[in-house]
């Protein structure tokens, strides 16, 4: 393992971190709050960032060290993330503040607090703003800022994206991940300009669109959207809700104008159809529990989309729903968006090519002697592709159910413990029961936290780069 | 596919189950009941059954016409020996007569009765004499009484043999199924007398030994084992389930003397390491709830032995205990039994050859140039064989997701309704909540009631059969 590389690396990512801390700050000072959280951070990653990013290594970059180097980084940023929470004084431990940035970083959206609206506005914008910023990745981030990585940029993006298949748009890493961004940002602020139009206050329109736009979920009302009690909204961010699960390469090829390629892929189909049909079906299982249809199907639009998009806001409290619908959402928390979205879970390509892999091994069985191949938007998939998104699955699984069993230390109900994983690994956020939308995982002990946290963390880097750094070969020095 | 072959076949099925229930008729001569659901059954199952049999076929028998042959004859003599329970009366309606019928040969042991206590000794007889029916296969057992079918037999094993590797013992498959069903003989032979020495009635312990050999659960007793309370039953019976797990082909090593061989097995060693280590862990959490710790650990590993094996005989209400103990006790269902044996789930080798490839993976991206193979029992496994074990692992969980999104249309808790389709699916039989050891399937819909009697041969044939069966091309002729 070059440690060096990784440490440099570690520190570059560090400095923008504190880059990004400025508008944090710059809010506090809008608002004439107590700037110190941000005082006390930003020098201290720049002074770190700054040593560390003086070390001297060789340019030895496989991938490994891509994967060593995006967990590390992921656990250091939201580690230094927790500060300004920490100085705030608003949080009960630091736990509790490291729990909070990596939701935030994660795109998960799950909170400690009880109550998010007597904290200051500068703190809640560092929240929300970190949606934003680890929706896209923060290391896509690094190398969109500093080109100088060279070619090693691909092992850093493969280790970050999410999906099983990373689409380079332009030859170039550092070219394609300034293309991502600038569609990221451009689909933010067209968000932010429609909720402000549509009466939302400027600060709100921001923060909201921040947790849209990375699938976070992180609101500034105790009752997330459900507060307003603006149809508008509801529908404004549930439309950007399922824009953003979509993967981005799609909006790249929109913007060339290759519109009958966009709607010819699988994963987009296959999204639409689950979104489309689980709409209905909640819609009909609620339907008595609204004065009227319409409302029935947007708060059930709202909720699939909030969901399947892994974002977690609320416009209604699906922990009361009938258990049909319950576990229809729980089910659609393990699907999640597209591969190549800033959404999280297993990602609908992956479901899709498992369905074609059984539907395959039938067909095997039947005719044992035809050519069966399994195809994505008309590719053949090589076998090797075929079985990381078989490992991927299981050990989403596994981990999963090793989390629940975990956190079941704390003795909450199943449903509780069960979810509140599902939830985490899944980044979406609210689960059911105790940590439904209207809930909060405030009763959870330390080490729940730690745990759950960790899950978070597993599934916004697909779990791999987390099983390399925990693992003892990746730590011998090569 | 080859219909006339598989209708055959189903026919001398049916007459070799007809030839099985003069047993239970015994039973209700002896104890002056009143024979007639027999007395109606046995007749209607030999004139189908030979009609059937007349059928000329072809001989052409491939692995299609295994699995889709197993999957029908496993439905039918579901269908058909639910019919006695339908006479006897003493069920609301044929639905929850096949449920209870398909949870006998499946060797669930779900039970639709509020009480069993008030049934009819005969009724009950084979109610559990189907666990031990279905526990080694009833295909098995029309082989190893039919050896005229002849070499077409393997297809027929590999499709009702559960665990990815079908071993066979000697050349001949008619052979190695009669050598099977000897030791399963031996061993239930064995129990029975165990039991009846440590003060268990004659029937009693005849109905035990059934469930426990074919790791069902049926029990005469409302409160199951621990109406005896008796510690020497519960102990006999700790150490029999667990005996019922291990791959039978262990013992025939173990007849020839080959008992270096047994230990080095891979999938003996995992299991024994997940039964004492979670036997411990549920001892520690369970600890407070009882006067000893020696209580504390006969429970434990009662608990612990009924549900890793899938019998699911219960000696305490695992339900009241803590959540750890439950959630772990939940782990366990997922997990199940070894390969070869009567016990149900994934199996302990699929389970253990997952993590080994979960780990390649991981040596893969830190050593990206060294030969990585997954071996077991020191043999390196095909890709094709792995392949098929992950498929497994996904159809499992997606059938297991898919069920319980279809049974919560009955608006049960989330813990009921999950628990209740792992549980059927892994031919466990007790869940949580409303399943619970004390508790029942009574409730839920004849829908539900349906739908979870699929889980359970979908989980005892392990899948693939039932969805070639369901397949649209498979339903084509040759």
């Amino acid at each position: 393992m070059n440690f060096r590389l990784v440490f440099k690396l570690t520190g570059k990512t560090l400095m923008v971190e504190a880059a990004t801390m400025l508008l944090p700050l710059a809010v506090c000072l809008y608002y004439r709050e107590n700037p110190t959280p941000f005082l006390l951070t930003i020098p201290l990653l720049i002074v770190v960032g700054f040593l560390l990013s003086l070390l001297k290594s060789n340019d030895h970059f496989f991938p490994r060290e891509g994967f060593f180097a995006v967990a590390l980084i992921w656990l250091l940023v939201s580690a230094t993330g927790a500060l300004p929470f920490y100085f705030s004084g608003y949080f009960p431990t630091y736990i509790d503040c490291f729990f909070e940035s990596v939701s935030g970083f994660t795109t998960t959206g799950a909170s400690i607090l009880t109550a998010v609206e007597p904290l200051p506005k500068g703190i809640l914008f560092w929240r929300s703003f970190m949606h934003w910023l680890g929706g896209m990745g923060v290391l896509i981030l690094t190398i969109a800022l500093l080109p100088s990585l060279g070619a090693r940029t691909l092992h850093l993006m493969k280790a970050e994206s999410p999906g099983p298949v990373v689409s380079k748009l332009v030859p170039k890493s550092s070219q394609s991940s300034k293309i991502l961004y600038g569609i990221y940002c451009g689909l933010t602020i067209i968000e932010i300009l429609i909720l402000r139009l549509a009466g939302m206050p400027w600060y709100d329109s921001l923060v909201h669109s921040f947790g849209t736009a990375g699938t976070g979920g992180f609101s500034i009302k105790n009752l997330s959207i459900a507060a307003y009690n603006n149809p508008a909204f509801e529908i404004i961010i549930t439309i950007f809700m399922l824009l953003f699960s979509v993967n981005f390469a799609l909006y790249f090829l929109l913007l060339r104008g290759k519109i009958k390629q966009v709607f010819q892929s699988d994963e987009l189909r296959f999204f639409l159809v689950v979104v489309f049909l689980s709409i209905a079906l909640i819609s009909i299982n609620i339907r008595s529990l609204y004065t009227t249809l319409g409302e029935a199907v947007r708060h059930a639009a709202f909720q699939v989309g909030s969901i399947i998009s892994t974002t977690g806001y609320a416009s209604a409290d699906f922990n009361q729903w009938p258990e049909f619908s319950r576990i229809l959402l729980v089910l659609l928390m393990f699907i999640g968006a597209c591969a190549g979205s800033t959404g999280g879970a297993i990602k609908c390509s992956r479901i899709l090519l498992i369905f074609r892999c059984i539907r395959r091994e039938i067909r095997q069985v039947i005719h044992p002697r035809a050519v069966n191949v399994v195809k994505l938007d008309g590719h053949v998939l090589e076998e090797g592709a075929l079985r990381s998104v078989h490992i991927f699955f299981s050990a989403y699984i596994f981990i999963t159910l090793g989390a629940t069993l975990l956190i079941s230390v704390d003795n909450f109900s199943f449903g509780s413990t069960f979810t509140a994983v599902v939830a985490c690994i899944g980044n979406i956020g609210p689960g059911l029961e105790l940590v439904g939308p209207m809930g909060n995982y405030a009763s959870f002990s330390l080490f729940s936290k730690t745990i759950l946290s960790l899950c978070m963390i597993v599934g916004r880097l697909e779990i791999l780069p987390i099983l390399v750094l925990f693992s003892g070969n990746a730590w011998k020095r090569s």
